[in-house]
């Protein structure tokens, strides 16, 4: 079996001048959803799928997206790609690399000669970050059907997600993206440190975690930092402060199975020399194991409760919010593998930690991902770095295991 | 030995026109230095002061004072008073009490027609809380020659504190609070449960706190809140909330002896996604012992180290802000003793856990201070209240300690 060999100078160079759409001063990048810099960004992309033989459009939620006709008549599109948005001031590979890699699989297989069977479709979603509109992978959600409407949608400047999708200027028709598809595979950067701490250069994901959210009070009484006894304070970090720990603690009972981060902890009323009255947190869990996460979620209510009663403090919670864990599709996952294993490429499997457009799409379709080594685990950065070698088998395996899924289901 | 009487009374019926300037919505009191509501309780408390028989005039701090002249020639005079200015949304008595009970004292020698022997010195002091220009007892310091220069001082708008006293309009002569002075008392309310706890009404205080204050921020590693495992994440929120516990279970071993409080906390870069890079902290410590006050210092020092270690995290800690505490006179306090006992009236011996202008005072003029009981020791908020027969007791005994003072003094 001989594969089509993707041309890593290309993607590498392809992946540099995209990188310069929205540019910033620190070399990072900042391409906001619906911006002039993302619709350039969609121009360029789309001028490289028409040299691949696709033919690009952009759909009602401003997803790019590019079909190369398959040989087989009828058959449902095997698809591959990312995102073309950023986080304010992150990095060039988050993204960028897996719809420029998927561009790549169809440009190898176009520069072979080779025509693959189910029509190829290449994507570039919208607003994966939820930068703008505070949604994450909104583009994805209007592909399954499941976003919100654009109208109900403002950014920090007030203006509806429609209005802006009304002024987003590419040049392309108009069109939907096809559904249903044969399967979905996504080259993105791992953006953890596992792949570069095991010295593996590729993974395939076996699942993508769910996340559970709480926010949640605690209030007490602000008070005279001086004049209030110790034993009379009713001192809101207090109890925060014993979840912070707890939380640490419940988690690294996992194992390594489930993380968990207070990340926003705000203090009131704030003054050095008031006694705080409130302390709002949110909790954030995150598991590819669903009934683990129930039951943290239990182990954290629990905390909450016995912090709040330890020093006489009121606690307001609002309910947990979860996304659950989406298991991707098994026999995508060993077609991943097989075409490492065809390279004669070590892999190894493992769950994503982040959310990604795979989690929204596998959800309807056969979804895969592979993932390639962030350099220090350091993404949403402008020090987000993978190495070129890294970029480069990533994108091959890509190429072989759609070849791999295009001819098998073909058979 | 027949005293002076006060007019509880005209006390409260002053008290109640005096908050009616910088009343807010729900009742409390905002009024701040140099302010036009500031400038209208001076002119207010001037005409009271008029009325008693001493001469207002305002100093270059905004310090309003008056004079009524002593009957023995060239003693020096006896001093009391309190603040003018309010912190946000204050409540009536914090102030307010201590300077138109002073005026209230004089005018009792007024009604009588007895003439003190030495001049009675009556101050309403300016930026005792230090909410327009961030430093506490600026009017006192000032006054003892310990003040920053004003045109170093700027409020929230920039604006500077030297202009500000250029445009603040009382009508009244400037002139120099005289110094020195044979003593100096201040009728506070206590700010703190004590007091109201032991059902006691009054209490003559013997030391004014020390404070100590430490800014510090752990240093950790923001990174994504779920690719960054357990293991290798530096959170810096982590070191913060073990410290949180250290500083209260330390303070609390004092068994009563200092307070400790953590005010200010502040969480970067706060998203519920990213685990958290920095949070800055300030530690406030609280003793009327100034070698305990040394040691939770020295012991905080090692926690935070400690704390920083435990995480990995680095530790950037500036200088302890250290204000000693102040011992007030002892034969001020036994005046003060001594006439709750000529009134039969019970009292208590207790510390100030709160900073006043006469812990400045205190460093340069005998002082004593008296305290009535604050209703579930609030402060600082429109639910601010003393019950008036308190009121009334502490102006009486404030009264007849300034005449115990000024006969004994004289003789």
């Amino acid at each position: 079996m001989v594969s089509a060999r993707i041309n890593g100078e290309r993607l590498r160079a392809r992946l540099e001048e995209l990188a310069t759409i929205g540019r910033t001063a620190d070399g990072g990048v900042s391409r906001f959803s619906y911006s002039p810099e993302h619709a350039a960004a969609v121009r360029l992309v789309a001028r490289w799928m028409r040299e691949a033989g696709a033919e690009p459009a952009v759909d009602a939620w401003g997803n790019l997206f590019g079909v190369v006709p398959g040989d087989a008549g009828t058959l449902p599109p095997v698809a591959s790609g990312s995102h073309l948005d950023t986080v304010p001031n992150g990095g060039i590979f988050d993204g960028a690399l897996g719809v420029l890699a998927a561009v790549e699989v169809a440009a190898a297989f176009h520069d072979a000669g080779a025509r693959p069977r189910h029509p190829l479709l290449l994507v570039g979603f919208a607003e994966e970050e939820g930068t703008s509109y505070g949604v994450g992978c909104l583009g994805s959600l209007g592909v399954v059907g499941r976003a919100p409407a654009p109208e109900a949608l403002h950014d920090a400047g007030g203006r509806s997600a429609a209005d802006a999708l009304r002024a987003f200027d590419t040049g392309l028709p108009k069109r939907t993206v096809p559904m249903p598809m044969a399967a979905y595979l996504e080259l993105h950067i791992e953006q953890g440190p596992t792949l570069a701490a095991r010295e593996t250069p590729l993974a395939s994901v076996d699942a993508i975690v769910g996340i559970s959210r709480l926010t949640l009070e605690f209030v007490g009484e602000a008070n005279h930092a001086g004049t209030t006894p110790m034993d009379v304070r009713r001192d809101a970090l207090w109890g925060a402060a014993d979840l912070v720990s707890a939380v640490r603690s419940l988690v690294r009972d996992t194992g390594g199975r489930a993380v968990g981060t207070v990340g926003r902890l705000v203090v009131s009323p704030g003054a050095t020399n008031v006694v705080p009255g409130r302390v709002e947190l949110v909790v954030e869990l995150r598991s590819s194991d669903d009934r683990l996460l129930a039951a943290l979620r239990e182990r954290v209510d629990g905390e909450c409760r016995a912090c709040a009663r330890r020093y006489g403090l009121g606690l307001e919670s609002r309910a947990w919010r979860m996304e659950a864990p989406v298991p991707l599709n098994r026999s995508i996952h060993d077609e991943i593998e097989a075409a490492a294993h065809d390279l004669g490429w070590p892999l190894v499997s493992m769950s994503s930690w982040a959310g990604h457009d795979a989690k929204i799409l596998g959800a309807v379709v056969p979804s895969g991902m592979i993932f390639v080594p962030s350099v220090d685990g350091v993404s949403h950065s402008p020090r987000e770095r993978t190495a070129w070698d890294d970029v480069g088998r990533g994108a091959q395996v890509l190429c072989r295991a759609i070849e791999r899924i295009d001819r098998g289901q073909a058979a």
